[in-house]
């Protein structure tokens, strides 16, 4: 049993990966067998808890039903408590912790306390769940950058980048923006990129994957025909013709004379 | 003893990550388990090799001293000729193969071999190594995009993507672009962004990581002291004051009065 003056508080930030158990890091399985309690998000795959030793407490402070259980102040403070209380917190984050995670704040917030933190990256869907569907996220000749932009802010608006990346060449991947499609849509619009292709990826990486593939103009009815729903991951540009259904001679033909 | 007709030529592109071996994916390890070939790039940890079967032949395909041993045609070729030859060729990649990496090529010359293929995606440097560092490339108030952009493109010319992201709010990430270091700074300063802090990170995650903090006005000094060369990750935006050396109250506020 550990005495309370041995305990070490500590932070480890682990990113799970885009939801394929498979695809979390050698190291953030090593991390997790060393936590004392475990902080997990709801779009980390709860397989992922076996490798956390029995003994150590697995919380979920993530959304269910669209509620959050926790605001983000409650899981900073959460952090802190349990750290005190427990030593090495294991906080389990879909994705990259500093993709869009509020990783960093948590860390900030620990670090006023003394307590120190390290970081196990994690394969972002940004750029892992359009993989998987063979679209590259670049791709010499149909694009030289990419540029991942939230769909949803901490104002609730559309992110003014959506609209700034429409002008450009680079391939645009947007994250929780599923529920702003149409919106998004009509930024690209208003750029002419009526026929730039888009694909939208559902729970990438599962069992359960849904995909829409169309064009600025036909993929808000394509997204509702196949009822796409959040999580998801919209890409948009050049790069997405080379996903696998549409790289056979015919369908890139059909993109390319649009 | 494998038969000539039992040969199952298959492609198999496995992200290794940043560096460090333990960042890459279990699904990454178990890839390379399978692995009949293994091609591998100069930026691949060579301690991953470990994973593939000892009879298993491992074929380095990367720069040495600068030079390609291999052109990109060349290792199309070989990776279908040894798929033919040997069954399941793994090419493993430097971060994520999608990222500038040329994967998609690769699996385009192999498809029309009718040669199947599979992604298993990496951590990428973009996110990984500044992440590493206590960098986040997105951050409540900082930003709400990070655009990442590669500092050579197949014209040799920096990439004009450089410019149009030097006038956004985007964190901005460049991979292989200390070369143009100079130049990078130029176009930022031109968009009068002398202030906005900088980092450079050679040999992320690795033990002979080297580290440059600095401004927009005063990266290009810091980096000839601290001698940074390639391969490393160019980190441009507000959020480079969360990294763990940045973050103490007296740099917050020397970078804030700024």
């Amino acid at each position: 049993m550990k005495t309370l003056n041995k305990i070490q508080p500590r932070l480890t930030l682990v990113g799970a990966g885009p939801g394929d158990p498979d695809l979390i890091s050698v190291k953030g399985v090593t991390a997790l067998g060393k936590a004392d309690v475990v902080l997990y998000d709801a779009l980390v795959n709860t397989e992922l808890l076996k490798y956390a030793p029995v003994h150590a407490p697995k919380i979920f402070v993530g959304k269910r039903k669209g509620k959050h259980e926790y605001s983000q102040e409650q899981i900073n403070a959460l952090i802190v408590d349990l750290a005190f209380t427990y030593g090495n917190v294991v906080r389990l984050k879909g994705g990259d912790p500093f993709v869009f995670g509020r990783g960093s704040e948590e860390i900030g917030y620990a670090d006023a306390f003394n307590i120190e933190s390290e970081i196990v990256p994690g394969i972002s869907s940004s750029i892992g769940v359009p993989g998987l569907q063979g679209i590259p996220v670049t791709h010499r000749g149909d694009s030289e950058s990419f540029w991942v932009i939230t769909g949803t802010t901490s104002s609730g608006k559309i992110s003014g980048d959506v609209k700034r990346a429409a002008r450009t060449d680079a391939t645009v991947v947007i994250l929780m923006g599923v529920s702003r499609l149409r919106e998004i849509a009509e930024i690209f619009k208003a750029e002419n990129k009526h026929d730039v292709p888009v694909a939208i990826i559902q729970n990438g990486s599962l069992h359960n994957e849904n995909l829409a593939l169309g064009t600025v103009e036909t993929i808000v009815d394509i997204a509702r025909e196949e009822r796409i729903g959040s999580p998801a991951v919209i890409v948009i540009g050049k790069v997405v013709r080379h996903h696998k259904q549409l790289s056979s001679f015919a369908f890139e033909r059909s993109f390319t004379l649009n």
